[in-house]
């Protein structure tokens, strides 16, 4: 059973409690958990069910926070491509602790690194046309234009390089080797680029001249990035960044790896209709039934890697209870394939249409998120 | 007769002859300097002297500018320390060719690379305290601000990273370890920084969506930036950059080698006072004289040696027939070290005279020269 997590490649049955140990990332545990409770009032289901399964030093940012030294948040978004769902699913947790807590978000969108990484990427792809198109995403989300900043590699360099540059000074080539498996042959921007995603972690403590906690929400495979950041920051005089790390939303075809952009019938994007979004989750979804209504009313199926009740799990049923009625009638047989999928459906359609209405609303909105 | 001539280091006696070959540049010969005439009219006496000794594709730039294509100008500092006479030489030349061509001139600060390969160097001193102190020093010798831009890397960083990232995508670390002899405890910063030194080669042409043939005019030591530029533009879509090449102006102390600002008898600064100037050419100017004043007359002296003749020749002494005699006298031992130096000192103080009283008006053009 073999698996690959890297901020380039996720492939595999991913198995996260091996990867807890491999990355030196503490579990989610229900201390922890209480702790944020305490001062949120409730639990957001993603946390609940261990979706964000995972951190880093969210006990000393807790404590900072109680001592009355809030943090802020940082997350982000390499413009690639559009935006799907699995995407979507930490955003709608930072967005949740955002009010929760009533913090900053900076939100980056490193436009230039998909381009530097891919060699199918052009530059105008990422810096323009897919940047200007996944930031509507994020806006449509409802995040508060006061407390949110989108931070754009190539566009705030001015603020950004100076800063990198101190970073990139404490790294040397064979940390990045070891680190990112890059090579010889790796170009110079590839090498230099884990410094620019380095900066969100420490620029709001720049411009304001105090150190600020941050915390980042993130999927797990861009750990490694953070890790090298977190070697470095304190040898500058910033606090290390704490983390908060979620799952991958799978992809629709399976529960291996992570959902692809670039994979038409593995993706759901925000773009699609509910109909074309109906149409690939009855044609795609991966099940867990049996392979007759008869044998499936029989033996029942399996919600565990059954994809449509996966993501009902982690991203579409908040609701505990119904979450449960539908894993037992699927497991029992009494809940067909076909109907688990609607239910999925009728989620998802309600998603969409919102999303869509307050994408185009977004449009009107960018200048407020830019610096 | 070893010597070395990199970005970063330049010892012992060079043999640009030599380097002529190694670095594949071409000579300044009669016919280029004849067809530069056609248009300036004269000819600068650093290029009659050969002070600039070496080009890359002036004779493209000459057809171009002939069919009506003027080219830029690009030259630079990498802000570190004072600024002293070495620097100084061809900026003089740069401006006198901006003047003549009625061009142009881009003149970029990578106010990050001396902080990056320097372990004693803070970002602080490099971005603050050195720049706005070296700005000075260009500003003073009269640069039209119509006609000049100051490209600051940290400053302008949003104009620029983006454009080298262009440039970086198309270098591997295999290549900046043959051309730059980094390794794999080079810093990342260091690794990236060439891309950034690329970009004002071709940034107007960017800006005005035209391509704009450009000229960098720079120390023989720079030349193999240029060479992976020249290898990189034409795959991104841009003209490779042409080149004028200078000699160093050679240290106080001796002929081999460059003047440095780090080592205090060896530089002359533009803000030593003209006393200060004369006290350390009287006590540091390497002289090719001999021992007493009764052998000096007999033997004569050796001006290809000395110190005080070669800044004469290269820098200070425009007049060809009054260098002539001082050649001629001071070889045959009419003209003695002490006679030669104050003939240096007299002319030394009158530049730094004139030099520091634009100094301090240059203190209030600054944002005349920013983008």
């Amino acid at each position: 059973m073999t698996y690959v997590v890297t901020p380039w490649e996720v492939k595999g049955e991913v198995d996260y409690d091996r990867l807890v140990k491999q990355f030196g990332v503490e579990k989610i545990n229900d201390i922890v958990l209480k702790r944020i409770e305490k001062h949120t009032k409730e639990l957001h289901f993603m946390l609940r069910r261990k979706v964000f399964f995972a951190h880093r030093d969210l006990n000393w940012v807790l404590n900072e926070y109680e001592k009355g030294n809030k943090f802020y948040l940082y997350t982000g978004r390499a413009p690639s491509g559009p935006v799907h769902l699995g995407h979507m699913m930490p955003w709608l947790f930072t967005k949740w602790l955002q009010d929760k807590f009533e913090v900053d978000l900076w939100f980056q969108f490193p436009d230039e690194e998909k381009f530097l990484f891919k060699d199918n990427l052009t530059l105008e792809d990422t810096t323009e046309k897919y940047l200007q198109d996944n930031m509507l995403d994020l806006i449509a989300l409802g995040f508060d234009p006061k407390k949110t900043k989108f931070l754009i590699d190539t566009k705030n360099a001015d603020l950004m390089y100076k800063e990198a540059c101190r970073v990139a000074k404490k790294i040397t080539f064979s940390t990045v080797k070891a680190a990112f498996g890059l090579t010889d042959q790796s170009n110079i921007g590839e090498i230099f680029y884990t410094s620019m995603q380095a900066v969100p972690a420490f620029l709001p403590s720049v411009l304001k001249n105090k150190k600020i906690p941050c915390v980042i929400t993130h999927a797990v495979d861009q750990d490694v990035h953070f890790r090298v950041t977190r070697d470095i920051l304190p040898k500058i005089g910033h606090y290390k960044p704490a983390s908060i790390q979620c799952m991958f939303l799978p992809p629709l075809t399976g529960s291996s790896g992570k959902m692809s952009a670039s994979e038409q019938s593995s993706a759901l994007y925000t773009t699609d209709t509910p109909e074309e979004a109906a149409k690939k989750i009855r044609k795609y979804a991966f099940s867990g039934g049996q392979a007759t209504i008869e044998e499936h009313r029989k033996k029942g199926g399996n919600p565990d890697i059954d994809v449509s009740y996966q993501w009902l799990r982690m991203m579409f049923e908040p609701d505990d209870k119904k979450l449960e009625k539908i894993y037992q009638d699927y497991k029992s047989g009494a809940l067909l394939t076909g109907e688990l999928k609607e239910i999925l459906i009728e989620k998802v359609t309600y998603f969409l249409k919102e999303h869509q209405k307050n994408r185009e609303k977004a449009k009107k909105q960018v200048n407020k998120f830019l610096i």
